[in-house]
């Protein structure tokens, strides 16, 4: 227990409740990230219930000096909630009130401790959808949502987090809280300040409530799996499908050869829809709100593109059950983890043109570099420019990790990719930025980080050095 | 002509073309807004073809001290882009160029000048849609439209302006040129730096290229004119045809009885489609994929509201022309104009519940000042709770002009709306930015204002003061 947090201690105290502040052991069970193997080292977890506990708190520490890492349902997959033992974290766990929820204006107030499922449950409760939607919809919350700029399925059709914010209220460095709970779609009053926050990733503030822009529910869904002879067809039949289901295009989820065999094949745990013959498999969502006339509509715009040879064979799910066990194949990590143990993975963007050759240029690097145990799996939203890849060679010490990192890295910098499409930076990715971003813009982020964090005290070394 | 300017002139001279520099009677010549009755103050005109000529005069600008506005169309409507006579315009109407249109990608890039109709029309010839579009679609820029975070009537379905955006180059104060040319939809590499100037109004960079998102060209319009009973059926027939139309509603512009009354029946100018005698209308726009199912399925969804009473009367175009007409009764400007000389209008925003009392506010507040003189027009985006006053009281007086002001914009603050939805801020709404903004808020602006921008050379006293 360092010094610092020791004289500090008491006036947290007196902030939180009684057992608002966990240390020693009770720190120690817990981890501050995803798959959660090893404990934190954080000297403290403090639990505010409400904005004006997170205010004082963050006004005592940034008196003292003392660093700070926010945490949500910590299912971040870049170290990007991680401690340090001189760093405390405040956890907005105990923050889940939803304070509204207003039918009328499509609207939800909330807390930023709510589980992202919680939100999704409540507005269909209310005929409404709220479209961002994660395999960790139970655990995520929506202010890590927010604080990730966390992306999903249906990207392509309703834009990632940052398009579902129409309000923030954040408590900056020094316990300002700035409310800019703002509920409107247009308001262009002076400078949208909440973007600033949205995807920063906890460094330039703490996110303590939003209000959420909601969604018609849909009252029609379809879903298919559509085999691929050629990219060229791939990127032809996302386009078409785009167009010809007059924007109801929902998800349009591309695996390569290598993921479907692994998944649907040789896992065993699903009975193949279709042969893994072909080179790439698409997972097809359209929501619309005429369910005869959509079903019926669906399954003459993939007849279409069977006919143009856009794909060579389809499966439209034809029940609920069916579509579960469709999109269970997209889903099964599990499978993926245990066919390339120890997997090392990745989420990149790139433009859809340049992703063939990529793909290419990673597998053929991969096996030079490690000759029969380099295998790569990807699969990824490909209307989204982002894909995931997912690599096994054996072994994953940090070395041979640093290796497959500059492979997968280092191509994306002359095609103009992201080494980071919907996870963030963290510090995982941190020492990669500059491949996708510039100088200029490098320092620009830290101009940002300085003036807004004077004392580096937000989630210090996260995102920017 | 400023010591500073004359002592700069020269390096400015050098930087760009022959031509590239007005001054004197050529500035005097041009206006700095909308609709351009009064000469710019100016002390000159620069003319750059490209961003390397942008950053240098910034460059040269910065070092001397020398204040300068970035115009681009000049259709905004808050004093954006007007001229003290100490500055010196950057117009970027020679930077006209479309670089690159890559339909695979349904991406465009191009340089900031480019008037946005263009944009428009070359994403047409490739099978593509820009989906922002405003009366000043000829004469506005992208540049303008990014720097102002434009608005307009398909914001409903397809966002603002920062939606539509993927990447920015910036030139920031000092001349150095930011380049975050993204293409792709995810990019979660560190801070989305482009947010920061999308919607701040010239103040804090000089946007000179940008990458744009396109979407598939509809295939199917329909388009209506609805007579509504009351308030409550309004907001009821937005979310039903939301929800009916499964995404395709594009448009939901309602006009006040007011509006509607004087525009289609008393400005001799067209043939009212419905009688006058309704509280409220609303056009209605749909775009979808297949013509004959859209059109079946519209008249039929219309046919239900009209059966559940959230309209009682209903025009549906049958044709282009048709099409044109109902249309042009809502954007005709022109006959409000002449109607309510000197107009005096106003671009809120406000929670769509609150509306009906707002209004009924305000006209009851103008004609308790200004009695019988007191006229109230309005219509608007009611989708994004963008509103459109447009009162005459008689004269249009400085003073009289602020007690108006006084009475549309102060009940906003206690109902969490906006003075600015779609226009900006500017000049014209700088002194009650705080009525929407808190302290804290501004604050930050300002902290945002003085960290890019040390010396306050870009656009100053807009928007923040």
């Amino acid at each position: 227990m360092t010094e610092r947090f020791q004289q500090l201690r008491p006036a947290l105290l007196e902030v939180l409740d009684n057992d608002g502040l966990l240390t020693g052991s009770d720190v120690a069970q817990r981890s501050d990230c995803w798959p959660g193997r090893e404990p934190s080292r954080a000297l403290a977890v403090m639990l505010p219930r409400n904005t004006t506990q997170v205010s004082q708190l963050l006004h005592l520490c940034h008196a003292a000096g003392q660093p700070v890492v926010t945490q949500g349902g910590r299912t971040g997959l870049v170290h990007g909630t991680e401690t340090a033992s001189d760093e405390i974290i405040l956890s907005l766990e105990r923050m889940t009130a939803i304070e509204d929820c207003n039918p009328q204006a499509a609207t939800i107030t909330v807390q930023a401790g709510v589980p992202l499922q919680s939100v999704q449950e409540l507005a269909e409760q209310h005929g409404l959808m709220f479209p961002l939607d994660l395999g960790s919809r139970g655990s995520c919350t929506i202010g890590g949502n927010i604080a990730t700029n966390a992306g999903g399925m249906r990207v392509i059709r309703y834009g990632m987090t940052r398009q579902q914010v129409l309000g923030l209220e954040v408590v900056l460095a020094d316990g300002t809280v700035l409310d800019s709970m703002n509920r409107m779609i247009k308001n262009n009053a002076g400078y949208d300040l909440k973007q600033l926050f949205i995807g920063s990733e906890g460094t330039l503030g703490v996110i303590t409530r939003a209000v959420l822009r909601l969604q018609p529910l849909p009252g029609s869904e379809q879903n298919a799996l559509l085999a691929v002879p050629s990219f060229n067809a791939l990127t032809r039949l996302l386009h078409s499908l785009n167009r010809e289901l007059g924007g109801r295009l929902s998800a349009f989820e591309v695996m390569w050869q290598s993921h479907y065999r692994t998944v649907a094949v040789e896992s065993g745990k699903h009975i193949p829809p279709l042969p893994a013959d072909q080179p790439w498999y698409v997972m097809v969502e359209a929501l619309g709100s005429e369910p005869l006339h959509d079903a019926e509509q669906f399954e003459r715009v993939l007849a279409q593109m069977l006919e143009q040879e856009l794909a060579v064979d389809a499966v439209i799910a034809q029940s609920r059950a069916q579509r579960d066990s469709l999109w269970a194949i997209r889903e099964d990590i599990p499978s993926i983890v245990a066919a390339m143990m120890p997997p090392v993975s990745f989420d990149v963007s790139l433009p859809i043109e340049a992703m063939e050759r990529y793909v290419q240029g990673v597998e053929q690097a991969l096996r030079e570099q490690f000759g029969e145990r380099g295998k790569l799996l990807v699969f990824g939203h490909l209307g989204d420019g982002n894909l995931h890849l997912v690599t096994s060679v054996g072994d994953a010490s940090a070395e041979t990790r640093r290796a497959i990192e500059q492979l997968v890295y280092t191509p994306l910098q002359a095609l103009g990719g992201s080494v980071s499409a919907e996870h963030g930076i963290g510090l995982e990715k941190r020492d990669y930025l500059q491949l996708s971003r510039t100088p200029e813009e490098i320092a620009l982020m830290q101009l940002l980080k300085r003036s807004l964090d004077p004392k580096g005290l937000l989630n210090p070394g996260k995102v920017i050095a």
